[in-house]
C-alpha cells in the first residue's frame, strides 16, 4: 500500500501505531494542529514541531481559495511553500463548504458555491478535490463526503451516505497512487449503528489506506458521541489508521482513544488561543480572569513550554488586557504543546499497559479545576 | 559613575562605543526596538535577542497604566516579567502623555493627564517618573521634560526648554544612583542654536551618564533634523552616549551616525511589521503589492532572518492577504533583523575607518529600489 501503518501494540481497544509516510512517521494516537490557510495561527512552524506534532491537517477549501491550488504547487506544494516538512493531512473542502459558504448547489456532481472571501463561483466534485489535494501535495488526501448535518432523520441519513459512498469511490478511483502518499474514506451515518455498518462496508469494498469516523462533533454532545464510538471504530479494519475527524476537547480524545481511535484534528488549542482560553492538565483557565492579574505562578506547574517556563500569569493576563500578539503566540503555544503532551501521555500509558490508570487520573486532575489549586 | 561609556574608536564625529549596565553591555552605535506595553509586538524576547538587539526600549506612560509600576516591582522589575535579560531603558512618559491623552493641565509642577484606556485621571512629575522609572528597574532612566512641538516660535521654544531644564535637575535630583544603571538628560531648543546650546549647558551643569537629543522627527522633515545635528551633538559632551530619540527611518540613522550619535529608538521596523511594510538593503517593499503574489524569490537576499531564508515572497504575500498573524510575526522579525544589520555594519566601518565609503554603498542601494532588482 501506498501508506503503511504498523500496530505495534495494544491495550484493550486502544492501539499505539506508527504511520510512515514520505515526509516522516506519525505515532498514533496523534493529534493534528490545523493550519488552515498553509500557517497554524501566530506559530513558526519550528515552534509547531517543537511541540511534538508530527502532522498538521491543512484545508483544501481556503487554499483552494487563496492562494489556489496551482500556485501552491507551482512553489514546490504546501510543505515547501508553508516551511513544513513533516506530513501533512488535507481535508477534502465539503464540510467547509457546508460550513462557511453561502449560496451553494449540491447534486450528484458535486457542489457549487460562492466564495467567503469574495463571492467568486466555484465548484467542488470527488475528482476536482483529488485534483486539488494533489496540487498541494498532501501526503494524507480524504475523500470527498458529505458531512450529515445533525439531527438528521433516518431517511436523510440514509440518502446522506449513500451518496457520500458513491464519492468516496469516485475519490479512491481519482486519486493518484504513490509511495508515501494514501487516500483516507470516511465513514458516515449519523448516529444509525446499521447506517455506520453500511458505510464501512462499503469503505472497505473500495479499499482505502486509512479510515475516517465523520459526522460527529457536529452538535450531537459527547455522550452521544461516545455511543457512536462504543461501535463505530470496531466496523473499520482493524489494520488501518482510524481518524475521528474535528475532535476535540481533551476529555474528548482520551474517551476516544479508549474506544480505538488513533487520529485527531481540532482547531481547539489554536482558536482558544486567540481566546485567552488555556488547557492544562488540571482543566481550562481563562486568563483574562482577574484572579489572574498579581498571580506570580505560571500557568500550569510542570508544562515545559515557553509561556510556562519563563512567564507569570500576571504577565499572560497583563498582555491579554492590552490585546499583544503575544499572548496568542503563547497561548497557542502552550495549548499544542498540552495537547501533544496529553497525546504523548496516551502512547506511554498504552506502551506500558496501563491506560485504565493514566485516564483514572487524567478525569480526576481535570475535575479538580484549576481554581481549586489555588 | 553609574554607567560606564568607552569609546572605542572614532571616524570623523562618529563613535564606536560600549555602554556598560548592569545587565549586559550594548554596543554603539545602537538601535533600541520598542517594547512599549513589555513586550515588543509580536516578538518573542528570545527573538528579538536572535535578531542582535541588546537593549529594548520601554515606555513609561503605557506601563504606568498597565499593568502598574507597582505590580511590574512586584513580579520582580521589567527584565524578569516580560523575560528580557539585556538591558532597558524607559523614556520618562512625557512624549505620550503629549501625543496620546486627550484632557491634561501642564504646569511647573507637572502633568495632568486622562489614561486613554479608560479615562481615568492620573499625574506626572519629574519625581513621579523617577519613581516609576525605578520600579521598572529600567537600566537607563530618562528625565523627564517637556518635547517642544514643532513649530514652536522662539519664544515658545524658550519657554519650553527652560522649564525641562528646571526637570531636568528635578529629575536628576530624585533618581537613585545605583551600580550599572543610569539617568540621561534630554537637550531641548527645537531649531533654535542658541537653545539647543543653553540646554546642553544646563545639562552638562547638572551632570547626566547620557545626553539625549530631543523634540526632533516630530515633524519638521529629514533636512530640518540633519542641520540641527550638524551642531547639536557636538554641543553635548563627548565621552557620554548621546542618544537621538524617535529616530528613525534607515536613512534618518545613517545620517545621524556619520553627525555623532550613538543610539536610536524607534517604532518604524515593529510597525511596519504590522503594515506589510519591510525594510531591505535594497528599499522598502510592501509586501501586499500584487506584483510578489507568484515570487518565488525571498523578501531580501542575503538576509539571515527566517523569513528570508525559509519563505517566498509569494508565501509573505499570501499570508498577509489572509490577515494571518505570522505575517506580522516574520515581518517584524525581519524588520528588527534589518536595523540590527544596518547598526552591525555602521560599527564594522566605523572600527575599519571606511564610515564613508560604507555609507555611500548604503545610499547606492536604497536608491536602486526593489523594483530596479527585478
Amino acid at each position: 500500500m501506498a501508506l503503511k501503518y504498523e500496530i505495534v501494540k495494544k491495550c484493550g481497544k486502544s492501539r499505539l501505531g506508527k504511520l510512515h509516510t514520505k515526509h516522516g512517521i506519525v505515532h498514533t494516537p496523534a493529534f493534528m494542529p490545523v493550519g488552515t490557510c498553509a500557517t497554524v495561527k501566530a506559530m513558526m512552524p519550528e515552534s509547531v514541531a517543537a511541540t511534538g506534532a508530527e502532522i498538521l491537517l491543512g484545508n483544501t477549501y481556503h487554499l483552494m481559495l487563496r492562494p489556489g491550488a496551482d500556485l501552491v504547487q507551482k512553489m514546490g506544494g504546501l510543505h515547501k511553500f508553508m516551511n513544513w516538512d513533516k506530513p501533512i493531512l488535507t481535508d477534502s473542502g465539503g464540510f467547509q463548504v457546508m460550513s462557511l459558504t453561502g449560496l451553494r448547489k449540491l447534486s450528484e456532481e458535486g457542489v457549487t458555491f460562492s466564495s467567503h472571501v469574495d463571492g467568486s463561483k466555484h465548484f467542488l466534485s470527488p475528482e476536482k478535490s483529488m485534483e486539488i489535494q494533489y496540487k498541494l501535495d498532501s501526503n494524507i488526501t480524504m475523500a470527498l463526503d458529505e458531512c450529515t448535518p445533525f439531527p438528521a432523520t433516518y431517511e436523510q441519513a440514509k440518502k446522506s451516505v449513500e451518496m457520500s459512498m458513491r464519492w468516496a469511490k469516485r475519490s479512491r478511483d481519482a486519486f493518484i497512487d504513490r509511495d508515501g502518499y494514501g487516500i483516507f474514506g470516511i465513514q458516515q451515518g449519523s448516529v444509525f449503528e446499521d447506517l455506520r455498518r453500511f458505510s464501512a462496508e462499503k469503505l472497505k469494498e473500495i479499499g482505502f489506506d486509512g479510515y475516517a469516523i465523520g459526522g460527529l462533533a457536529v452538535g450531537e454532545g459527547q455522550e452521544a458521541m461516545f455511543k457512536v464510538l462504543d461501535y463505530a471504530p470496531g466496523l473499520l479494519p482493524e489494520d488501518k489508521p482510524r481518524y475521528l475527524m474535528g475532535v476535540g476537547r481533551p476529555d474528548d480524545i482520551v474517551g476516544a482513544v479508549l474506544r480505538g481511535v488513533d487520529m485527531f484534528d481540532c482547531v481547539m488549542p489554536t482558536r482558544s488561543g486567540r481566546t485567552a482560553q488555556a488547557f492544562t492538565a488540571f482543566g481550562p483557565i481563562n486568563i483574562r480572569n482577574a484572579r489572574h492579574r498579581e498571580d506570580p505562578r505560571p500557568l500550569e506547574e510542570g508544562c515545559d513550554c515557553p509561556l510556562c517556563k519563563n512567564y507569570s500569569r500576571a504577565y499572560i493576563h497583563h498582555l491579554q488586557k492590552c490585546n499583544e500578539v503575544l499572548a496568542v503566540m503563547l497561548l497557542t503555544w502552550h495549548n499544542i504543546r498540552y495537547y501533544q503532551r496529553l497525546m504523548a501521555g496516551l502512547r506511554q500509558a498504552i506502551e506500558e499497559d496501563r491506560l485504565e490508570a493514566f485516564c483514572q487520573e487524567f478525569y480526576a486532575n481535570q475535575a479538580k479545576g484549576d481554581i481549586a489549586e489555588i
